[in-house]
């Protein structure tokens, strides 16, 4: 009886430590999904900022920076790109962006066409922004998840998919967001955008998942909101791109 | 040349002629799947009221007729109920709530576990409420969208279907709905809810399938907007339900 009750105690033991590893390591695999634990970015001061310059520009009839295309660039490494964070007043070409993003912003990079984004502290006040980079296909993106009030006093989370490249780029994938939880699952499926695109307009626009403060919570663990991610290559998209 | 002019015209004719008979009919089959055309209700002035009564009644302290779940009555179907159009105030037994929609606010019932519900007029301003009756695997469900302005002047639609029956008969079963157009898919599943509760507060809460009008127009085609509905048996629920 001795034995049994040391055995459970030592499983136990091992329960915790184990739960202590996940809490540690923070990029863990679950159930051969990778899971990535995106904090809040901390650039909320600098998003103030930036939507203060931003009206005072559309006020005084200056086109915020992300309004210039250029795809008549003919390499779209080439293209003249800014800093998709709008807080940031960086401005580069298209092939550097993603080195900008990682040694600047500190914004992961993470692999594989199946991925988990955990995103915590989903209490904190709006505006915040999740941020990471998701690398598959041979192409970079981006996900960027925001709390935001549309409506004032009413914050909102809206999330959306990003490709690291030109709008043509861009058509050849669609992207899939999932949430499952408490006996409800939402899914919604679109092409990502172009990083040359503004995020506030997708955005502002909600063309994109949106979940109010409720539903986010239903979703919720514990503060924590899982987002399940999947990229694949749309044939349809691409042979429309082609004619 | 004029032989192939004359098959050109009579091809457009043909499908000017399917188009109109598509009008005309207003319930046809697509792909295998039944479509529904769900023409607004018309019951705005007694919503009016009824949300009018509602706020003087909570005001007074009185619980909205809704709040009763009477769960405690062993035959399911001599539960008291009130008729789910708030609009109206009769109340009667679950059994007969069926034929009172049917007969009272002529709404459709239709057979098959998965159906198309095509939305006519989302143009109209809110509150609007799309109503039908759905039966398959022996129950009926019904599926309300209603557009509504959560926040004043910003319009949005709500989606939820419930279970003619009580919590726990609703407890067995999955709905999802599914909108699919311009390159863009969302899906939401969940437990449907019991007639016996609110369907006002599963859409105050927004625990339902919740679209922006930005969001609902790019889902709209021609100011209709087309929601899948599929309904099965969830074995998971239906087992906790017997514990």
């Amino acid at each position: 009886m001795l034995f049994f009750t040391q055995c459970f105690g030592a499983v136990l033991d091992l329960i915790h430590l184990r739960f202590q590893h996940y809490k540690a390591k923070r990029v863990f695999s679950a159930a051969g999904q990778l899971v990535c634990v995106v904090n809040p970015t901390h650039s909320l001061k600098y998003a103030a900022t930036r939507c203060a310059a931003a009206q005072a520009s559309t006020e005084q009839g200056i086109l915020p920076p992300c309004h210039h295309h250029g795809e008549a660039v003919h390499d779209p490494q080439l293209v003249p790109c800014t800093c998709p964070l709008f807080s940031c007043p960086w401005e580069g070409h298209l092939e550097v962006v993603v080195s900008h993003l990682r040694q600047t912003h500190r914004i992961n990079i993470l692999q594989g066409a199946e991925i988990v984004f955990l995103a915590t502290d989903m209490h904190l006040p709006a505006p915040t922004d999740w941020i990471i980079m998701h690398s598959c296909l041979g192409h970079q993106f981006l996900l960027v998840l925001r709390k935001q009030e549309k409506y004032e006093g009413h914050p909102q989370f809206f999330a959306t998919m990003m490709l690291i490249g030109t709008p043509t780029q861009a058509n050849n994938f669609t992207y899939r967001l999932e949430l499952n939880r408490n006996q409800r699952r939402l899914k919604w499926e679109a092409t990502p955008r172009s990083i040359l695109e503004c995020v506030d307009s997708v955005i502002s626009d909600g063309d994109c998942l949106v979940l109010n403060t409720s539903l986010a919570q239903l979703f919720s663990d514990n503060g924590s909101l899982a987002i399940g991610i999947a990229i694949t290559t749309s044939k349809v998209h691409s042979s429309e791109a082609e004619m």
